[in-house]
């Protein structure tokens, strides 16, 4: 626990409470749960590529509801990793696109996905010798 | 899609096929679940600090249930993320601590919590200002 009385609180954050996503009041534990919720990392690592209308991105990440996508998006655009624009044509269109931060934050995603899809292998002979305890 | 007819299958993952989180049938994505679940990302980078006992994680992962962390530390293990010891001594002591791959996997998780409490006053920034819209 820092000391509360050290500075003024500022209008957002006291600056005085490091951000700590091991204590559950944390609000930074929320964050990284919508970075790396099933859908969301998904979304933000697809997003790499470039912006995506909804439909590109929905076929992008196999296997997730229009209604999750929507939502998934929605909390990541709150979170100020991606920016959800319309575009001025007939219809209109709506392209997302990720923000400075949500680019830092999907690089680091990717990096876990890297090495994730590179010791599968590894993680099915675990698999396989757990089982047959 | 790779070309099925390149070489003979192996006994345990065909090589002709990339793993890809992005596919919803390929085992990598339930892997990746496993790794940034909001218990298992948590415990992961709890025991980068070294082996802990099961009370002593409990402890660290602030708000887990015993059953949920009993659950999440199963399934990282079947992953070989994370190696349980039983320690002859009375009462057995149980001890968790990261293999090799687990280490790896969670040094990824710690650079990505770093970024996310780094950054979490200009995430609850972006946060007013959607909700202020």
């Amino acid at each position: 626990m820092a000391d509360m009385t050290a500075s003024a609180p500022s209008d957002d954050v006291d600056p005085t409470l490091e951000p700590d996503v091991f204590s559950r009041a944390c609000a930074s534990r929320g964050v990284l749960q919508d970075a790396t919720s099933r859908w969301g990392l998904l979304a933000l690592v697809a997003l790499r590529e470039g912006e995506l209308r909804f439909s590109a991105l929905r076929r992008r990440v196999d296997g997730v509801s229009e209604r999750m996508l929507s939502s998934t998006l929605q909390s990541l655009e709150r979170d100020g990793f991606v920016v959800r624009e319309v575009l001025q044509a007939i219809p209109p269109r709506v392209e997302y696109s990720l923000t400075e931060l949500g680019a830092d934050v999907a690089e680091r995603l990717d990096g876990l996905i890297d090495l994730v899809e590179g010791r599968l292998p590894d993680v099915e002979k675990a698999r396989e010798a757990y089982d047959a305890r």
